[in-house]
């Protein structure tokens, strides 16, 4: 029997990760590629995967000639969106095969599960992930069915995401400047990074990504340790939207939710007593969350290879 | 002396509109044009404003060897952005001249002077309009300095406008969605007119502009009518920062409040008395001062035609 390999992908709006590990677990590689959103043109979701597992590849001294060994797991944002996937796959890849999910799984399968090499019932310990980045979401699975909170976009939703965080503080600034909110160092940082006039925030606005808005989440954080009421302000609120959607994860049945993404450790703090308390650290990530659903896509056609 | 004409501009993102008057205020004629916000591409702005000029010349019975004789003021949105008036007047039209400003100016100087044939002082009365549509802005000129307050865009600014009512709505169904919030017809029917799915209103709110979230608001205030308690803390919200804007315009100095715009009609009833005593009916609108501009641009010049 070949050895066989397994590649792991991690796609969101800004690039993609790839992992690949042998059949044992071992880690042999990883590598980076461009933005792999499902959601965008998939021509170029195909360059960014394939990048990034080209360089996962040189990393590991293997050659080409095991991709037609090696099962690949995709987690991509947007990969919900209807069609998405279907399109992405009826290009050519080189893999054994593939199978597509969201991010959000891949990254809760990792949380729940990590090193994959021996899959188990990811449900078994019932935990959630809240992913707290520039987006924010709440996602488990609970006796077998899905469960996503939250996370449906700027500007509709997302609250307590560092692009809404970041651009209540873009607000609240002009709201100063036009003398309806008190001025605050926060609002004064972030009109003299933009502006510092209203008419080159608009311009500024004009051409933002919720990444734009969410440059600002850390700094308004800064701001709220130093006493700022404003960012205080800002930062508490962002607070109790995370809180809402971890205490709904909870209410629905999680026993434990593990806290992920670029803002996690800048947010925690700010949670509620009973919110910290369910928080648990996750086992594996998001390449491994992909990797484990290459695992089990495997299952029952193990010796095919 | 030959007679002169003069032609208002009214031109925003959504369309614009033209009124031509002869030199004693007669009303001549009225048209509609494209969108001709400044910051739209230079050609088409003035192309929908030649449209527009086109159909009120023909309601008139007039014929274009009048343009030649006729002064021309444009109130246009998006002219305060830097360049882009020059960039618009660089490009030929057939009018004697022509004088350009904000929308908000000439909609302020309609208010305060009403049919522009003999016009005084706009700051005279001290007036100060609120525009409530789409968008939303506050405008006064006091001891000759402009004043604008909110009004700086969707989605960082523009509280308690159209398009922040109408995002509150579909945000807050996504929350009732996901059991963040409770249940309510105003949620229900807005899920219902986008989605149901939560996956349809992202698909939704990434190709949406203003103007598409703002179609929500007259629902929102329409269930508030009802009782419905989601309506009416949306409501109450955005009557309170219209209030906001309207207090800080009165505690600059402005002794009324001319309010404007599609909603102005919608949102009245929910201002706070203090704010309703200060209400008064606009004089005229922004094409009698788009009229107004063109005349004020003559003074000391008016025998040059």
């Amino acid at each position: 029997m070949a050895v066989r390999y397994f590649l792991g992908i991690d796609g969101g709006g800004t690039g993609c990760r790839a992992r690949l590990r042998d059949e044992a677990g071992r880690m042999l590689g990883e590598g980076k590629g461009g933005p792999a959103n499902a959601r965008l043109d998939t021509a170029r979701v195909r360059q960014s995967i394939l990048d990034a597992a080209g360089a996962a590849l040189r990393a590991s001294g293997l050659d080409g000639e095991i991709w037609q060994r090696t099962h690949a797991g995709f987690g991509l944002a947007g990969a919900g969106q209807t069609g998405a996937c279907e399109r992405l796959l009826a290009l050519p890849f080189p893999f054994a095969d593939i199978a597509v999910d969201t991010d959000a799984y891949t990254s809760w399968l990792g949380a729940s599960l990590g090193n994959p090499e021996q899959p188990g019932d990811p449900e078994n310990d019932r935990g959630a992930i809240l992913i707290v980045g520039t987006g924010i979401c709440g996602f488990t699975v609970l006796g077998g069915e899905r469960i996503s909170i939250g996370g449906w976009g700027f500007p509709v939703s997302d609250d307590g995401s560092g692009a809404v965080t970041g651009r209540e503080a873009v607000r609240q600034a002009l709201r100063a400047h036009d003398g309806l909110a008190p001025a605050s160092p926060l609002a004064e940082a972030v009109l003299a990074d933009i502006g510092p006039t209203p008419e080159q925030v608009v311009d500024w606005a004009d051409k933002t990504t919720p990444a734009d808005y969410a440059r600002f989440a850390p700094l308004v954080y800064a701001h709220a340790a130093t006493g700022d009421p404003l960012a205080r302000l800002i930062a508490t609120q962002a607070a109790g939207f995370i809180d809402d959607v971890a205490r709904r994860l909870l209410t629905l049945g999680a026993a434990r939710i593990h806290l992920l993404g670029g803002l996690a450790g800048t947010v925690q703090p700010w949670l509620a007593a009973d919110v910290q308390q369910a928080l648990s650290p996750a086992r594996g990530d998001a390449l491994d969350g992909a990797i484990a659903l290459a695992h089990a896509s495997q299952t029952g056609s193990a010796d095919n290879g």
